[in-house]
């Protein structure tokens, strides 16, 4: 005697949420039985977004970005933007630094990050592009805000080599503490980088 | 001037993933991210998949496990079964049990618990149809596998209650130490039940 096993359409649907990414096998089963459990029309609704978001998002052909049109939003009110392009990893930290409010310049959004390891050399990502826009766009100054990681920091180092012929100001966002975490949970390098960058308190 | 957010389409995919159990926001991100990613069939066929299973999963007329036809894999392979009931609380239960090969009966899937606190009483959990089965079926034994928590003792509690008059044999999975798991991690309450469940060692 063969064990039971979950319907055939279960299961796939259970096998198809554990390819995501963050989502292991347990989190997908509970997924796969909401979804069976919720109305109809939640159930479409979710599939419709899948595949709207899919038909219809595409890269900024500008700063890649993510849109729904040619160029992004970002891009397309570019006559009221600050002529600074703040140099990011991924289309998250796009959002993230939006929140702040703080940069009220353009973007340019790398889709990676310079990683030997991985295989992902200085032709992966769109360097060209972004030197073509700092003369086609007048641009004043250059943020380099990739992570801090080793390969974040690699790709700073090769951007600021890449750009320095080109006589543009170019910066990179600070490292210290995060706002909020006790400088015992911190790691030396940070740290060390803190006490480097320190500033002058003003009175 | 504004700061810019997602396109329309993207922030409503992450917003209907974040709607999912286990799931938050962040998640969401990076789970529509790479659903933009993939290919257009893959996508297609993520959608597909939701309103395949919601569509053609229904709960099994007889012990309410899930199914694609009237009666589930277990009920429709009943008589080769054993006429041993295993009440569960929830489908992921009937999988736990059946991978371990070790009950070749039938399942009762209550799809909840008694809770007091959430509102769910007796007349919430399909309880009349278990004894209608158990007079129908000619069962011989209930296994009551309900969780160890408050909710599934009360549970466990109750149905021991509710099915003493019928002369049928009713048992509770045992408690105790899980196996691979130090003794000293185990709450005391846990230790007791399972130096009141010891079992002599044979030689």
């Amino acid at each position: 005697m063969s064990t039971a096993g979950y319907p055939k359409f279960l299961q796939k649907l259970i096998d198809v949420l554990s390819d995501l990414p963050t989502i292991g096998p347990k989190s997908a089963e509970r997924m796969a039985l909401f979804i069976i459990k919720s109305t109809r029309q939640k159930a479409k609704e979710f599939a419709d977004s899948i595949v709207q978001a899919r038909e219809n998002i595409r890269r900024c052909g500008t700063c890649f970005y993510l849109s729904e049109q040619e160029l992004c939003e970002v891009c397309r009110n570019r006559d009221i933007r600050d002529k600074v392009i703040c140099v990011v990893e991924y289309p998250q930290d796009v959002i993230a630094i939006e929140r702040t409010g703080r940069h009220k310049g353009l973007y340019h959004v790398l889709w990676g990050r310079l990683s030997p390891l991985e295989g992902t050399g200085p032709e992966d990502l769109p360097l060209k592009k972004l030197v073509q826009r700092i003369k086609d766009e007048s641009i004043q100054e250059i943020i380099i805000a990739t992570s801090s990681s080793r390969e974040g920091e690699t790709t700073a180092v090769y951007l600021n080599q890449l750009l320095a012929s080109l006589g543009i100001k170019i910066t990179r966002i600070a490292r210290g503490i995060p706002i909020g975490i006790n400088i015992g949970y911190i790691d030396q390098a940070t740290i060390s980088e803190a006490i480097i960058g320190r500033r002058e308190v003003s009175a």
